[in-house]
């Protein structure tokens, strides 16, 4: 359809195939996304990238959220340049871990200090760590397929992994009070922690906590000894600067961060209620560069540049202008196209599509054609992206809209899934 | 005995108690090094460090080893900058990625592929996840005291682990082949890896590996179907280019490399033998910054620069100069001072000085002087250090003995400890 090229991505593809299990291990592992998406990224500059081939596209998915102000962010980059011709890794901490620390606590609602890190694992790892040593207990109660990091304590059902990991770990459905009573009634005395993201962000659909859901959790980890932890690190500063817990309502005792805090830079943070302090006290965390200068610098530049733009606004209306194009241009062709997640991480589908096979399609031919768009993770929107990037966006999506509707030929309805 | 001031590294250290537990975790917390022991850097350049109060030190620390070009090192920040014009954290990995893997599979000795994380404990923990998926197993083998990160499975006697991992780790004394032949005959059926380090760097002394040791630990994981994985990530690049294997006389299955491999930028490794590629590819490995291009660039531009410069030998002949140097300085002074690690990374101590008081008064009175001395750790050398550098420690460190000697008056022999 177009005569673009992804030559020297397939290319690249079969020299990493070599030396690299897979390829590409992890979640930007593209091979699944359709033979239209690039499989390597070459350059960034605000909301667009570039492939290996040079071909661009509007990037929907912001590194899967680090990327808040816009690849290349003047503001972030400069502070990290210049922090750069003093130290980054050094034979000790400098200042602007601790002035970050400050700027974050003094930020972050009902907090009362921090630590950093470099992965978001490493943050909720850190949570479960702290939490079991604050209440000596071992079990963790997780949404249902609720991703919190690729260790072996949340995703226990992989091969190698002990059993004690999938003994120690309850899963229970969001927004079913009546269940977590249970869960708590029937192992009240060994759970550690309750960990919930500030809502459930699963592949292609989004559930908010509905009325008593985070008034339950906190009253049954109040009652119970348990610890209330917030895995902000895939939502965070997307909703709210004080936590995205501040936005949905929840009172957590341990909030996780990571991803969008230094705009790309490496960094996670943990932060606790005074009552948890010597809980994580006792936690032996550390890492070889988790005092990197850089990142903090990038930290409190990505913070102020949010702060004094007014990110997060720019973020809802920009995604608010992409959902209502794509729910018009699905509704102009008729097809049951249904957007689920909040605008600032939208998230998309059709009814009728169970294997998510025309959302694929969908994805792959928007992709071709210049928007970036990703067939199974939601998707992420910066301060960097502009009403021209919604028209180029839609453009490619009106062809995707076009290829869809030719490919299921009828059978797809318009009604509900 | 000095003017020299730590007014603002104690202020600091004032602010940060506040808002992180503990002030500093981890490693890098310099409470307990002595009172003329900075607690936070402000810069770098080559191999000197300058406190936040201005003070200057030669570096023996590099960063607890990342740095091994020495602190801004030219080349490998050039190389970072120019990647930063194009790209750094995306939504897909970059060419320098895959470039890196191809270098660091063709320069390590015996290995097939490469996966790629931020922390040394993202690589060694994969490690142990690749050997259980290869296994079915599940116990690990490791050296009685040795670290390998701060994760539960190595560090299980922390408050709030699981007692499982304590069921699940076996601890060996290095040297000891009937020790662990033991070990393998009783619990052979459920072990999925020996992790060691090329040698044992316990935090005061060294010890080698012996005649026959490595090829007991080999034949022993052969015998029994269990993976030997070598933890490189503090010797790393210290030794030898194509691993500190090769320099030690070890044939592992898996690789752990992290610190120096890209002089003080976030990058850890795992490399692996054809056989566990399947295994490997079975693992959920992944992080929001795994893929970050800048630190790619840092790491290709660190084995070039390392290997254009010859930096391992200038690392060993510093080294040596430094022992020899504070060897005859402690003679001078009829001091029981021995020194335990190699030159890349030396390790001393006094005899007769169990609880270290001696060596900790040393360090702090040289520290004092300009050279930073750990007290409780090995150190490091670089690349970056000079016959200057040597030439300013010993100045300092002759403040230093003195200072032992007349605190000690005549508690100290130099007879064996």
């Amino acid at each position: 359809m177009s005569d673009r090229s992804l030559a020297k991505s397939e290319a690249l593809w079969r020299r990493a195939e070599r030396v690299i299990p897979r390829g590409v291990y992890g979640h930007q592992n593209a091979a699944a996304h359709g033979a239209r998406h690039p499989k390597f990224l070459a350059r960034g500059e605000g909301s667009r990238v570039w492939d290996v081939d040079g071909n661009e596209y509007v990037d929907w998915m912001c590194s899967y959220g680090p990327m808040v102000l816009g690849y290349r962010n003047a503001a972030v980059d400069r502070a990290v340049a210049e922090q750069m011709e003093l130290a980054d890794t050094m034979s000790l901490p400098g200042e602007p871990m601790v002035e970050y620390a400050e700027m974050l606590v003094a930020k972050t609602q009902g907090m009362d200090w921090a630590i950093f890190g470099k992965n978001g694992a490493d943050a909720t790892s850190w949570a479960i760590d702290t939490a079991r040593a604050h209440t000596g207990k071992s079990k963790i109660v997780k949404g249902h397929d609720a991703y919190h990091g690729a260790r072996p304590w949340t995703i226990p059902q992989l091969p190698g992994v002990p059993s004690h990991h999938r003994e120690e770990l309850i899963e229970v459905a969001w927004n079913d009070v009546d269940g977590l009573r249970a869960v708590f009634a029937a192992e009240g005395e060994d759970i550690a922690c309750v960990i919930l993201s500030p809502y459930d962000h699963q592949l292609h659909h989004a559930e908010f906590a509905g009325p008593g859901w985070f008034e339950a959790v906190r009253e049954l980890c109040d009652s119970h000894g348990a610890v209330f932890v917030m895995d902000d690190v895939r939502a965070g500063f997307r909703f709210d600067m004080g936590g995205s817990h501040v936005a949905f309502g929840a009172t957590p005792d341990l909030i996780c961060y990571s991803k969008a805090i230094a705009n790309g830079y490496a960094l996670s943070a943990g932060l606790g209620v005074e009552a948890l302090r010597s809980a994580a006290e006792q936690i032996f965390f550390t890492g070889s560069f988790f005092f990197q200068s850089s990142s903090f610098a990038a930290a409190k530049a990505t913070m102020e540049e949010m702060e004094r733009t007014d990110a997060i606004a720019t973020i809802h209306r920009i995604g608010q202008l992409l959902i209502d194009g794509l729910e018009a241009q699905a509704e102009a062709f008729g097809l049951p196209f249904v957007s689920t997640g909040p605008s600032a991480m939208p998230s998309f589908k059709f009814n009728n599509d169970p294997k998510y096979a025309m959302f694929h399609e969908w994805c792959d031919v928007a992709t071709e054609h210049g928007a970036y768009l990703h067939p199974a993770h939601n998707w992420f929107v910066s301060a960097a992206h502009t009403e021209e990037d919604i028209d180029l966006t839609l453009r490619a999506t009106e062809q995707a809209f076009a290829a869809v509707a030719k490919s299921s030929q009828g059978c797809l309805s318009s009604g509900p899934g």
